[in-house]
């Protein structure tokens, strides 16, 4: 079965050309196709960061997509290149974990390694794998090649460890897993890990002081100021109402985050 | 009518995957869409850049494009969200002046509130409406929905000011709209406002002091000289022949700008 | 024959609206036209860097594909516009080099001056062509209009001098063509260049100082420091491992480079 939509998660940035000629590439294989971009704007090397802005926007996408991630500091060397069929997309891009939180909210049904230089560009740099490689096998199976014809089984993949938050009785404990564009310090934190805690009267700690309140939406507090509310990726963010938290708090991804229910709590509320 | 065309002006930047998924869910309802970016790269909550960037840009495309402008620092709280109908398009965003601009060019045919929840996606976040409310809203309008169907008709729309240009037989005196990506600062004076003068004596003056001559277009000016030329959004812009006028006048949006012409000038002109 | 697929490669950034409204009136003139972006990203005038980025991309589109390029600092002067065909693609742009460098690459069929105002916008700006030239007339080309038609016939083109490496028994001597978005700095010595020489044994001079040895990928260094590989437009690229040589060698375009067969070397290797 024909697909036509093929999305691109990378670091390659858009200044250079680099893009474009994956676009280029897949045209010339598929004419049909239809390439979005996620984002090329993931920090030069950041797995991490590649992986989140997948898992973020994959599943918005119609079934049969697929999605081609590359943020691949290790081009050229001994790493595979992958693509993954799972119930309701396919997934191509190197295992080195980009892919992986995707794949672990994803009932995965095959794993191949693209093996099969049918299936590449005639010419193949060491430095260039997302046009020469992974461009042209997207375009490949969104012509309808099945994935088993790209090469032999793979058993296992490179997996990125995810942060669990952990919770007590009276506190949860959790991390910045992604700052965007507008400052906001996206945690580990899902909004329903926070079930049963009273919302209106929990604090969201980070190094030890009280540095917002629980809140639904930016504007319910004053220009400036930080709220913390469930981010549209389904996770607690720390924001600044028309600021950047970033900023303001001087997060960092990694940072500590609590979220605690006050119990007694008297002086270090903000 | 089903409609193609579906253009995005935002402030949600290319660094995250916002308008990845925004793009995802237009096409799960609307395969045959083929979305346009016009910018995402407005000032984070500038509504005023995001209504200059839509009405500069709207009218070149063709009958029946639906605009979508989202610039929405007030997402989650009461401000309402809207389609708009005119003689040849469909406008849909926040009611908060970001399509206001755009809608004073325009013949408005029907307003409406975007109420039907049938028409947003399922879960909605109290953070990104651009995704789980006005993008399906475009989708569904570009298969063809009539726009009564969003929700109740509205009689008037949030509408930003427009600093209209003063004239007097010795001058017209306006301000700086909108800085550009070149550092050209782009004017409310619509360059027409100058006929009956005549052009080749007149000076544009910042805080009291002539700065530019009136020229046709950039490299009538020697490189790094400043000139003023009719921008092609139609305003007058000041200009530095291969650089950047902002910087080298401190310019900023708000500036007020002087269009005189010479009498008996002798000493200021530049 | 109609074509779909028409690329941009320009200066005019993505902040603003411009890109979009190019694209709106391409599409209002060719309803089935696919826009591919290059890059919008090129240094403002850089005619060279638009260059560059137009010949490491145009030829992995496919056959038919129409190239437009405006980086033109000119705009409004006397500078001609231009449509090229070549064996496999047309080219559209100021005749001011930014085609030139793809062009040597290609077999050039004919050359015409863009003067048939039947295909331009009806009302033409000063100051952007890119919107009112040469999208339109990339539009009708898409269309199937034939080149004679847009004017003229032109013997020559404005050419950028293309720096060609100089070969000694000893060394290869070129310079550094452009610094991509990794801070990767490419040069102009093609990898073939360099056929004859143990590579093992080369070390790539900056500025009379040993830098870098020759390798095949980024990896084959450790992370931060300096490796010489042929980056995926087939030059050699000096580049960090996980970083940017452009920062940590203090690169810019134009810097000398020189690639030299270690003969009796003692000191100097890195």
């Amino acid at each position: 079965m024909a697909m036509r939509i093929i999305t691109l998660t990378t670091d390659f940035g858009t200044k250079d050309w680099f893009v474009g000629t994956m676009k280029g590439v897949i045209l010339g294989i598929h004419p049909e196709a239809l390439v979005v971009d996620i984002t090329h704007d993931v920090s030069h090397g950041d797995i991490r960061g590649g992986a989140f802005a997948l898992a973020a926007s994959y599943p918005f996408f119609p079934r049969g997509t697929i999605h081609l991630a590359v943020v691949d500091p290790g081009v050229g060397g001994s790493r595979s290149a992958l693509v993954v069929q799972t119930a309701d997309y396919l997934f191509v891009g190197p295992d080195n974990g980009v892919l992986s939180w995707a794949l672990r909210q994803e009932k995965i049904k095959a794993i191949r390694k693209l093996e099969n230089e049918k299936f590449f560009l005639r010419s193949i740099s060491q430095t260039f794998h997302g046009r020469d490689v992974f461009s042209p096998v997207a375009a490949h199976l969104g012509k309808g090649v099945a994935v088993e014809k790209f090469g032999p089984a793979q058993k296992q993949l490179v997996t990125l460890l995810w942060p669990k938050p952990r919770r007590t009785r009276r506190e949860v404990a959790g991390e910045v897993l992604y700052i965007d564009r507008f400052g906001n310090a996206i945690t580990n934190i899902r909004s329903e890990f926070l079930d049963g805690f009273d919302r209106a009267s929990c604090r969201v700690f980070l190094r030890h002081k009280a540095v917002a309140p629980l809140k639904q939406f930016y504007g319910e507090v004053p220009a400036g100021q930080v709220a913390c509310v469930t981010s549209s990726s389904g996770f607690l963010e720390i924001a600044v109402n028309g600021g950047s938290a970033a900023e303001k708090l001087k997060l960092n991804v990694g940072d500590a985050v609590e979220v605690r229910r006050a119990l007694h709590q008297k002086s270090s509320s903000p």
